[in-house]
């Protein structure tokens, strides 16, 4: 296989972009990665794209972007896997690039979720349709099981909780394409309406319209076009149990252990190594389940490593710098994409105020559903 | 890149499936295949899938179909190119075990149509939603243009595209897992209910529900698990235009010409190399228009080739021995995965009573939308 590096990037504003349609932001966020990489073709390209059919009415997103990106006729997919899709996005692009079949290759994820669809029945398609949906569960009230068992079994508490939301919002002030660009306290997340029992509206992260892209090429190529090509040093995903009900424990990701385990062995280094992380933070409790996972902390410490500020942007270990899913915003099927693009500009050190000092390796981590599929990818410039 | 091969196949009866689920029929191709390959164990999995969402509700396909297979945690992401999803699934598992990233992989496609939704609306979602689909037409008005058009211009007659689906029910008549095991006549086709003049009923390839798939894994390790290894010899793919209108001239495919040309130059052979093929009669015209793309005939003499019976089981090549998706069936994101099957049983001469004698090298051609995607695979056993 060859090496593959990250040689340019790009995203647009996160939010409700209610003067712009799927295919513009796409568009928008795709041709700045081109620019910023310098390429002047593309030969194949992958779309994240979680759910446009009941967004807005749109299926066959690859061949519709590489018409109006103006790059037809070259190979354009579509790939889903819930919320994970613009991770898997990257990971079809990195196994093309690496396999010698083409060599510069664009990696979009897009999601418009404001143009008026039933957005939580729509969400509700990732979770398992006969044995969940169908029981009037949806996602807010899975996560909220797996925070109450959390809570439950580590002594995870209420305001642990939240913490993952004040820390996220502090992060998300520094990013100008943040869809919240403020901070919060954690009474406002205690405060703020319930949800599903014990989270908050500001334990859950936004619906947002959102796209971003990232160009690869082999890294042998690499320095043609980027002055700090960004190398892909492991791409890795696994799956689990759609449904809940189905696990041995809730408390515990399989598919986010199992891909992470499988990035580290192949990046042939461990959780210490990594300076930054992006993860799925689409829940807080989310957050504190995945750093478990990951190795950055041991199992039911996640809540205790956040309230003391280990995750901080200073902290022993930085996550979501960007502000996550919870601040940055999380259009679904972009989100994956999006986390590389902020584990990018800090590894060149790009970031401005949320700059992670001397960032050499980092990691981002997607997830769709409840956690039955995972994709994790190591980045560095070591 | 490593040679390719598929040592195992299998698919479902395709048809109205009242009694089974989406995971049953995923589950059920994928036993055959990997029981067919005698494999005991699966590295990673590839789902072509349409539009789940749309029709039962369900997205995140790949994770569900893992662990309904019983193969999670393995990395399992659904690929979606509209009816195209099926082709460009095997196109992503090929690129994957070419590049050395997995050794055994499995490719499916599945769609389940018949379970109760709106599958006019669900299938225009793969033409361009806010300039035809706004506009009211659907699928049979767009592939009506094309048949209108390509009648003006090449003197292609009405009783022509009726003879694609005379042949094309003449051999599913012979393939036990076909939705219509009936021979029809022209008048029959003359006949039937119009839909979108000049294109009536039996023009139309109908709803279907089915599964099909073959499992991959590299030429060099294929005898372990295959008399017959049937190699991938060439995975091409194209995009153009999503809308009819934005394309120079609607007679011709620009995604099928690019994808067969590139294939055939991977495969380093031409179209009088192919001993058959299954291409994607979606509606008679389709059939036409695509082997005048690939070659097989002069453009815009496909009709009158055609009705000559050059494309016949025992012509000079055989169109859609299969049956295609006009009388095999058409469960849009299955499609693409069994014309491979189909081509394998061929190759492997397996293929019963429309055996087409002594087939070595076979072609698939998988098309999304109005032929803004297509995806042709080249297979063979020399």
């Amino acid at each position: 296989m060859r090496d593959v590096a990250i040689i340019g990037c790009g995203m647009t504003k996160f939010g409700e972009l209610w003067d712009k349609s799927i295919r513009d932001i796409f568009v928008e966020a795709s041709l700045k990665a081109i620019a910023d990489a310098g390429v002047d073709h593309i030969d194949s390209m992958w779309v994240g794209n979680m759910t446009a059919g009941l967004f807005v009415g749109q299926e066959h997103i690859g061949a519709l972007m590489a018409d109006y990106l103006g790059v037809a006729p070259i190979p354009t997919v579509r790939v889903e896997s819930a919320c994970a899709s613009g991770g898997m996005a990257l990971r079809a692009g990195f196994i093309e690039v690496a396999s010698g079949m083409s060599d510069i290759v664009l990696v979009g994820g897009v999601e418009k979720m404001w143009d008026g669809a039933d957005v939580t029945y729509a969400l509700s398609t990732a979770s398992d349709q006969e044995y969940e949906v169908y029981h009037g569960v949806t996602f807010p009230g899975l996560y909220a099981m797996i925070a109450r068992a959390h809570m439950h079994r580590y002594g995870t508490t209420r305001e642990q909780l939240a913490q993952v939301a004040v820390k996220n919002h502090k992060n998300g002030a520094l990013n100008p394409n943040a869809q919240f660009q403020r901070e919060i306290k954690v009474e406002a997340v205690l405060n703020s309406t319930m949800v599903a029992d014990p989270l908050t509206l500001l334990d859950c992260s936004p619906v947002t319209d959102g796209a971003a892209a990232a160009i690869l090429c082999p890294l042998a190529a690499a320095k043609r076009y980027a002055d700090v090509p960004v190398r892909i040093l492991a791409s890795a995903a696994a799956t689990d149990s759609l449904a809940l009900h189905q696990r041995g424990d809730i408390t515990s990701l399989r598919a986010v252990k199992v891909s992470a385990e499988n990035a580290f062995k192949q990046a042939n280094l461990g959780p210490e190594r990594i300076d930054l992380a992006e993860v799925h933070d689409c829940f807080t409790i989310a957050e504190i389940c995945v750093i478990e996972e990951l190795g950055f902390v041991e199992k039911g410490k996640g809540g205790e490593f956040t309230e003391k500020g280990y995750t901080a942007l200073d902290g022993k270990i930085p996550i979501n710098p960007s502000g996550g899913l919870k601040a940055k915003g999380h259009p679904v099927g972009a989100t994956g994409v999006a986390q590389v693009v902020e584990v990018v500009e800090q590894l060149r050190g790009q970031a401005g105020k949320r700059q992670v000092k001397g960032a050499k390796v980092g990691l981002t981590q997607n997830m769709g559903g409840s956690g039955a599929s995972s994709v994790v990818h190591i980045l560095g410039v070591v």
